[in-house]
């Protein structure tokens, strides 16, 4: 059977289109840009032919505005770094709770080595910023905003474009994660006051271990990678010409699944997320429904370990993820959830599938099949379900037959988010 | 006519034996690693056998110690910031006047940015750095010691093994930048006292954008990037697996064919060398021609533009590089051989050739050619060199009958160099 992969927030196929682009200048075309004889031209030109396609996909005024990097932690990094090298008088970040890793592990660190205070900007039950909390925050002593364009864990999408004409108002720079929205979402940097944006390869069919870093014409980067003077001075060490050229390639295949994305992606993902919650009682949807990526679906299903589901879907040959996996493959409930006030029961529960352009109605088909036996049978084995459907039972607190009932025994309400 | 490229210090081209093994993993094994499911399953353990085989390249006592980064520079960058940070108490750094700028921009930067002090062992005619001002540098304040294990436009070998002996007497950390050594010499670390080392794919027949930093056991890093717990906690970002599995086969690759390296290539470089400085008057080799690359060879043409020679080099096919060029096009000569006290009218003409396994005799046939020729045009034009060779005629400074005789106006004797 055809495996399902519906884990496509945390990587995608690289589509044979980019392969086919990529190969040559890994053997013929091999020269380093840098170079001032043929083989390195024709790599130099390629890596320029990249920067324009990157450009277009994300509406940048300037292809200069576009610096390659290795992927989206570094662009990440190297925004939030530069912004306190070159305000050094400005020694607070505001971000959200919300974000990857990539941001929040830094701004972490930052706290403890460097005495820089950090704003987290709290979440609702829907999983959208506090907009009193992130007004509150702005002053003349912030260096950067870094708040992501939509969360990886639940797709839900962040007024970004309003955040950052108001981080402007106090002079602070303005840095969007926006590693999960590119290639998802129409973006148009050049109408914005947007300063830095971070953009990942692998995340929109392009390869691994190449992304981009966007900086507004007048904004001063300094180095995160510091050495030779590629990329403009920008990020030292010798291009990545075939990544670089796949990134290219991808960001317009991007720009040509666009419309897919937003209509056939996003049926397959509201058919899925509605059928499931129409089979399986006691489960709802996390994220703001009115504002979120198409393709993406975080359920979560109340009184079971997410693990455990990914097992069994494993076994299915369909692979998702859980909110609560982390690259060190700990247990804790995710961040995300946590911020949003999700009980922890709940939350320790939640499933993320994640659609792309290569899904089709079989890969939902698949999951709506094995699902409800799986949840039923982990619920079975887990003591605190059994002790939950004791609560279930009373009296008007139906089952499945109404998804936006209370859905569980940790007063999660199915309502709030839908 | 084949092209000759002969600027394998710069890149490389991909073995195809790499592209092969890199190819599935763009497609039909395209996981991320840190997933939990199957197609996360196979990418991790493709990135455990790499890791494998860049340990045995290198003669690394554990796998753990390998950890897989964007490249050279980013490699470079991580030892030398990671020993800052977990040693805040020691200001110093000590290093090279040669090293490439992915360490010496970032020395300078530190210098001017943080106010460590960075000791640049000097070097003498030959390349090789000065003993006395080495053991002289290093005290209980120098935090690490960062030198090069081969010189990537000299070819120059620094006794590394010893040198580090001497910095673990006073406490420092040792890192080299062996990004031209490794897959060019055979390294054992673990009977070392190295504690870091950089290397990069694209200069061993692998992938551009990946490479790797060794860290023996019980040296802590501090991670460059922060954020996912990829690599041991000690790199984020969601691993590059087709970069990684291209480099791990790279690796293997380089061990099959070191010997070849030893032989066959090193009997390449001395011919082209040696009829090079038979042919051509004025001219001499830059470097410790008793330890070097067996690959390298930067010879310098008095009186002329290294630019020049590689524009008419480049008309005839021939690819190679002026140790005067560097990633932004500038025209100043190589800092590499200003430090060796080369005059600047040999330096502006020196020209590096650099082999590997894919040259063969008709390589050298075809330079031996053409450059005679080429040389002979460029000093007809340039006023300096009419100048010259007014000054060689005068008796008792013969031509090119020997070439360790005085090889320029500019008090370069070739016989320093041999
Ligand atoms: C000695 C040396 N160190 C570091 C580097 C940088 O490596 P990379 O270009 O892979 O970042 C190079 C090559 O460019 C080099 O020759
Ligand atoms: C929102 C977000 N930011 C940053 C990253 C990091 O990107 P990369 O893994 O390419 O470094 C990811 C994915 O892992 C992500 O989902």
């Amino acid at each position: 059977m055809r495996p399902v992969y519906l884990d496509n927030n945390a990587t995608t196929r690289v589509d044979p289109e980019v392969v086919q682009a990529m190969l040559p200048f890994f053997t013929d075309q091999f020269g380093n840009p840098s170079s001032s004889h043929d083989f390195g031209a024709s790599a130099g030109a390629a890596v320029r032919k990249a920067r324009l396609q990157v450009q277009t996909l994300i509406g940048a005024e300037f292809d200069d505005e576009i610096t390659f990097t290795s992927g989206g932690t570094e662009s990440d990094n190297a925004a939030i770094l530069s912004a306190l090298e070159v305000m050094p008088e400005r020694t607070e970040i505001v971000t959200s709770a919300v974000e990857h890793s990539a941001v929040l592990t830094l701004c972490a660190d930052l706290e403890k080595t460097r005495g820089i205070k950090v704003h987290r900007i709290p979440v609702d039950h829907h999983g959208r910023l506090d907009f009193d909390t992130y007004k509150a925050a702005l002053t003349p002593r912030v260096a950067i905003v870094s708040i992501m364009s939509a969360n990886n864990e639940t797709g839900t999408i962040f007024p970004v474009v309003e955040f950052a004409e108001l981080a402007k108002e106090v002079g602070a720079l303005f840095h969007t994660d926006a590693v999960q929205a590119v290639g998802k979402l129409a973006i148009d940097l050049k109408s914005t006051a947007i300063d830095m944006l971070s953009l990942s390869g692998h995340k929109l069919h392009g390869p691994k271990g190449v992304g981009a870093l966007y900086v507004k014409r007048g904004v001063r980067l300094c180095p995160l990678i510091k050495g030779g003077g590629q990329e403009g001075n920008r990020r030292a060490g010798t291009e990545n010409t075939p990544g670089i050229v796949g990134l290219g390639v991808a960001a317009d295949l991007a720009l040509k699944f666009m419309d897919d994305a937003n209509t056939r992606v996003k049926a397959l993902r509201d058919r899925l997320e509605k059928e499931l919650l129409q089979r399986i009682p006691h489960a709802f949807v996390a994220g703001d429904l009115l504002k979120r990526l198409p393709n993406t679906a975080n359920i979560a299903f109340g009184d079971i370990e997410g693990e455990g589901i990914l097992h069994f879907l494993n076994r299915e040959g369909i692979a998702c993820s859980s909110g609560s996996a982390c690259a060190c493959g700990s247990l804790e409930p995710s961040h995300v959830l946590v911020a949003m006030n999700i009980p922890n029961s709940a939350a320790h529960g939640a499933i993320r599938f994640s659609f792309s352009r290569n899904n089709g109605e079989e890969d939902v088909d698949r999951v709506l099949e094995v699902m409800p036996g799986i949840v039923k049978k982990l619920r079975e084995l887990s003591p605190s379900a059994s002790q939950a459907r004791g609560l279930q039972s009373a009296p008007g607190l139906g089952d499945n037959a109404n998804p936006t009932t209370v859905s569980g025994p940790g007063e999660c309400n199915a309502q709030l988010f839908r």
